[in-house]
């Protein structure tokens, strides 16, 4: 087991990192300080890993459960009524821990309600998708979405531990493992230029869940974000580099429905979009272009933006994304291979160019 | 005007109490650091106050408004998304300024709104009732109702200022002022025995509004809460001395139905209750307990719980209270008249007769 913290004064935490680690009790116990513990879940997730881990904490704890439908259009209010009804009909007191087991949707949506169950109570993150383990389960980002933009509804709020085991990525579709790694080799790209390079060289056995490649993708992920977080909690500033890609990505998620492109892909193909701009600024070369798309390919990641996109489209949803402030479209980009800037400061036709290249080549494509 | 700070570090903010203020437009400008203000009221407030406001601050800023219907009853999830849907279709990015324009309900559900749209945006108090003046609008509680039970959803924010114009109670109902004045009285009851004396002696001053008199009261109540808070902002302690009688209040309120009994009204009635069982327990004498049921019923309020209320209703809502710790209940109670405390320390046959003798006072009353 490999172990981390993420440094914020008294909201620190630790972030566990290895093979089998959810059957580990102390993990938990040093987390949990109350009598009283609520695990959320999803039904796919559920059906995997559920009965263990109540198992294992009943011995000790009053244990509910409160299981969603798996799926980002469940990430709404309406989901997140559900978990504070399940809290209170089970009479949870402020002194509860609420587990979040799953994936992103089920730790932002847990997390949310232990943020705002009776103006907070502790959590504690179980990722089970490699997604959420490198990304949404580390930071303290909690929220739900609303039909008129995604992520709109939330808070910061840090949890006790994260709890990353590994094992729970053999059950995971193949299609979810490339979403992940699109922000594995995200870190890569926006601060670690070695890391970058280690990927390019074990992609095919992390794509195989090589047991200590994974773990040490995931540590390396984790490391990269937890730096950033401690530095920059509330995204006031250097944090933002952490979205490279998202701000195209976000458009791309909501224009097609939510769930019907993964974050991760969209975030794959938004992130061709911010490294093509960054070439077009003069920041990177023709050659890192092509590596980060080879990578991504290899990755099983799509790296075109849905057929049928149009640039009016892109920049209507980007208009009400959270990181346009006062109306100003500012974006991640690459000043070099491993090194992430946000700026506002490009041309209007380099922008208008990198999005026409990028619709006609989906046009294309087959 | 009169200003007092809470103390709360990187979080601490003014409070502005005085006449006619809410036209004070500097008092907001300092406040607000975008471009971007979202005025969330009621009907009822709105029908007084918001055109002023909408014309002073639009002078300066992009001013959009959300006009909720009045009354505990709306203080609802669905009511909350209302002022969720009204930021988006209105394009508010992070850097909005929302103003809480009303009595509590208005602020608690503005201010939960400001805490997580897009993960936490600034806000302002503008309490335009006594109870939130005194009370709500000072010390960062925000929140819902869920069906059941009062306040289970919400945050801890604070906001950038609160804005207390004692001009606007010339347009409250006196049942509100009343309800009002059960908190006043309160901060003499837990922690200012002198100022229990001032209000003894100027309660009927106070029942008629006199300025000067009621710019007093509201500047003590205020800088006795502003106390509290920055000692316990998220309270862990000293904090729930606020809550003299709020826990038999809360299960008045929710057994009658929210807004049947007004906040403050529920509030007297579990204050006596308090105070009784202090006395059984020996801290307060009978002519402090007399003290206090006068100074309350000058104040024209409930000195006895609703009629028909049975001991059993009562200890089943207090169950659900945010202040039972894992099961065993907890109360404020008075040291002394001017001093709280919290305690599980009491006899339950104290407990059991001091509500059946409230109960039965309640049956034989006319």
């Amino acid at each position: 087991m490999r172990t981390l913290k993420v440094d914020l004064g008294d909201r620190s935490y630790p972030i566990y990192i290895g093979s089998g680690i959810r059957q580990q009790k102390a993990l938990f116990s040093e987390a949990i300080h109350g009598k009283q513990v609520m695990i959320v879940t999803n039904e796919t997730v559920a059906a995997h890993y559920l009965e263990d881990m109540v198992a294992m904490l009943s011995e000790d704890y009053q244990v509910d459960t409160c299981i969603l439908p798996d799926g980002e259009r469940y990430k709404t209010l309406a989901t997140y009524e559900q978990i504070m009804t399940s809290l209170l009909e089970a009479k949870h007191n402020r002194t509860t821990t609420v587990i979040a087991l799953g994936g992103g949707v089920v730790g932002d949506m847990a997390g949310f309600a232990a943020a705002t169950y009776q103006r907070g109570v502790p959590f504690i993150q179980v990722p089970t998708t490699l997604l959420s383990q490198v990304d949404s389960s580390v930071g303290g980002k909690t929220g739900v979405n609303h039909p008129l933009g995604k992520n709109m509804i939330g808070a910061f709020y840090q949890p006790q531990a994260v709890v990353i085991d590994t094992d729970s990525l053999n059950t995971l579709p193949e299609r979810e493992l490339s979403a992940g790694m699109a922000e594995v080799i995200k870190y890569g790209l926006i601060c670690d230029a070695p890391f970058f390079t280690w990927l390019e060289n074990n992609i095919d056995d992390l794509m195989t869940l090589d047991g200590e490649k994974i773990t040490h993708a995931i540590y390396e992920s984790c490391l990269a974000k937890a730096k950033v977080v401690a530095q920059d909690e509330k995204e006031g500033g250097i944090r933002a580099i952490l979205n490279l890609g998202h701000t195209f990505g976000h458009a791309i998620e909501t224009e097609m429905g939510y769930g019907n492109w993964l974050h991760g892909e969209a975030v794959a193909a938004g992130t061709v979009l911010a490294i093509d701009l960054s070439w077009r600024l003069g920041n990177v070369t023709e050659t890192d272009v092509a590596r980060s798309v080879a990578l991504l390919e290899k990755a099983k990641l799509p790296i075109l933006p849905p057929k049928g996109m149009s640039r009016d489209a892109f920049i209507g949803r980007m208009l009400l994304d959270k990181k346009v402030l006062d109306g100003s479209l500012r974006f991640v980009l690459l000043k070099a291979l491993g090194e992430a800037y946000v700026t506002s400061d490009f041309a209007l036709d380099d922008f208008n160019a990198c999005l026409d290249d990028a619709i006609e080549a989906a046009a294309q494509a087959s």
